[in-house]
């Protein structure tokens, strides 16, 4: 369970679960067929006058449908009818990613579309209370035209290092908590928050390089490395909240401290930090990441040979994970995903060799598409997928 | 989805899955008040008399509920009541596992109490054919007495080796095809099929060591090295019906040839044989696994060190897949499993130096409980949870 708060809790007794797929039904029969009368819910639904009301009742009270007027010319009998229908102006979800060094939001309309998105990079020390306030500029940039906040129905916010259990608690200090309450109380709309590599993950999974697929692994390249599952369709969140930490899983000639505390993380060959310094290791002269993939489009060969050492570190733990989780697609994501074929080419080849046989041909290695925007997107998908009016989604896209 | 012959397929459309929701409920109801009229159900469930009359009747029609004669003595007012009741002979299942060297067998009654077992070893060669009779025999001892075998909802059956999904096939050529078809036609019940260690990790995730995780990471450590996952309450298959394939992920100093065709896989320093095979080289004299577990036993220096070497192997694996899918329960099984704490302390000390140090606390390493029957439990949960009459287990034990 992501942490939720301000929406009602869906206990798992069979009486709610009920509950919930009579909402379901109901909104997804105006969905597809526009505005309804009461009896004409009830014809498609099959339910009874006395559960068919309540639900309509609530489902009016939650904002997700409205009453219309009775039409002006009467029925064939008897008294007009009112009409139920959805409300054009409810649904709508904002992403918000606060990633390391900069800040992105999305939006999305009641149909599931994107309406757009905005970003701003700040230096990796920005407090939280600016961070909030940056978050806030951006969404009003999106507000100014066809979001409109007033009918947020809840809001995806995807935050760096691990998130917890709401009933445990995170696994570690993380502003995760107070900056729900803050987030809440300026955009008056319930906040879901997760881990925003895991998002990412949810989002290529959703509108990206994995659209539709139910087993995917994501695996981010970045200043960090980290990454997400997708499991039979669902978002993997693990025990405690710290699944898809690809990035400290040992490698055999790691010997580096890794930030977490052990030593051999994949992270500490794999980071955009340790790429340059193994790069300067072996003569080459970079100051940053854009100059190190400028020297891979160069053909440098001692940046091709720094990648490709730790492309054989990626890809033979690609391969374990393969083996624990048999996914169909594997995404490759992050900043240094940008070097292309110097970096995709040596991962196949390890992956290739340390794969069961038998699962060689099964899976499918792709760069991610949906760049920086991921981790907004992906908490738009968290927040669809709870949120009843749109809780098919993304589990069945389209 | 498992392979699924026989049983009416679920599509998943909203209107299926609130159908299958409604019957759940239903079957739910009579299983917690007793017999209950119509009215009853209806004023229970808030279902409409049409929509809880269409229920009832594919209910009854499906053998899951009997309509009982009305009571002797009429109502208050009006013609005497007909009771709806769970059919107390239908919702029957067994599980055969077709391990590699011993058929075993097991069976739960509506109540899902286990009501037998029986396993018999035989010779590794021995021909499908003859396997199916001796299941078959198996069956027949506990059908002497409680199993009513016109009763069973379905047969779940574990396999040696990896299962396709029913839409791609199997990913190699495999049995269980054939295998369904036969054991169909003796039994005349549906046949669910899946990898028989995946099964025994869903066993001990159901009814076990793990009983009621919801991530659960289970390696089974015998002839061959595999094992399965739990996760969010679910036994994971991957994308194509190959995962838990712990045996094949690749080990630092492993380098001989595995079964898979890859070198250097977790099983070629794990097995039973690649044990064996240690110990001889390092001048120990053992002819089978029971005499290596003796010298164990008896503290003989050359086997516990010959233990803790594939220890750390099988702890550095454990720590990998923990770090990808963060379990809250490993579960170790199989005959090594036997050795106790010379395996099991070296494992653990392994898994806690490679693990991501946030997690070191939140995984709990312990014994498997239900030994060797375990496939053939677990084939009956895989059984019960596709079943209309027992779907809410195991996700939901108890």
């Amino acid at each position: 369970m992501p942490m939720l708060f301000g929406m009602h809790p869906h206990q798992d007794g069979p009486l709610a679960r009920l509950r919930r797929g009579h909402e379901d039904l109901v909104l997804e029969l105006l969905r597809k067929h526009g505005p309804l009368s009461r009896a004409e819910l009830g014809q498609h639904s099959g339910l009874s006058r006395t559960t068919l009301s309540d639900i309509v009742t609530e489902l009016i009270e939650s904002g997700a449908v409205v009453a219309t007027a009775p039409e002006a010319a009467p029925r064939r009998r008897g008294r007009p009818v009112e009409a139920l229908t959805l409300n054009p102006s409810a649904g709508q979800a904002i992403g918000i990613d606060f990633a390391r060094r900069a800040v992105h939001v999305s939006a999305v309309n009641v149909a599931h579309e994107v309406i757009g998105s905005a970003s701003e990079p700040h230096d990796p020390g920005l407090p939280w209370e600016e961070r909030i306030t940056l978050a806030e500029r951006l969404v009003g940039t999106l507000a100014d035209g066809a979001l409109r906040l007033g009918a947020l129905n809840a809001i995806g916010v995807g935050v760096v290092g691990p998130v917890g259990d709401p009933d445990s608690g995170p696994p570690d200090p993380c502003p995760s908590a107070d900056l729900t309450a803050l987030l809440r109380k300026r955009f008056e709309a319930p906040v879901l928050v997760d881990n925003n590599t895991r998002l990412a993950a949810l989002a290529e999974a959703t509108w990206g390089a994995a659209a539709g697929g139910q087993d995917v692994l994501y695996l981010r390249l970045s200043h960090g490395v980290g990454g997400g599952l997708v499991v039979g369709g669902s978002l993997h969140r693990g025990a405690y909240g710290l699944s898809g930490e690809f990035g400290h899983i040992a490698v055999e000639s790691g010997d580096g401290r890794c930030s977490c505390g052990a030593t051999g993380c994949l992270e500490t060959v794999a980071s955009v930090g340790a790429m340059l310094a193994a790069y300067r290791r072996a003569g080459g002269h970079a100051d940053g990441l854009a100059a190190l993939l400028g020297a891979l489009a160069a053909g440098d060969p001692v940046a091709l040979r720094t990648l490709e050492a730790a492309a054989v570190h990626i890809g033979t733990v690609l391969a374990a994970v393969c083996n624990a989780v048999g996914p169909g697609v594997i995404v490759l994501g992050g900043e240094l995903a940008a070097a292309g074929p110097p970096l995709f080419e040596p991962v196949e080849r390890a992956l290739r060799a340390h794969i069961m046989p038998i699962s060689r041909d099964r899976v499918d290695l792709r760069p991610a598409t949906l760049g920086e925007a991921g981790g907004a997107l992906g908490a738009i998908a968290l927040v669809l997928h709870e949120s009843p009016l749109l809780s098919h989604y993304p589990a069945r896209p389209g």
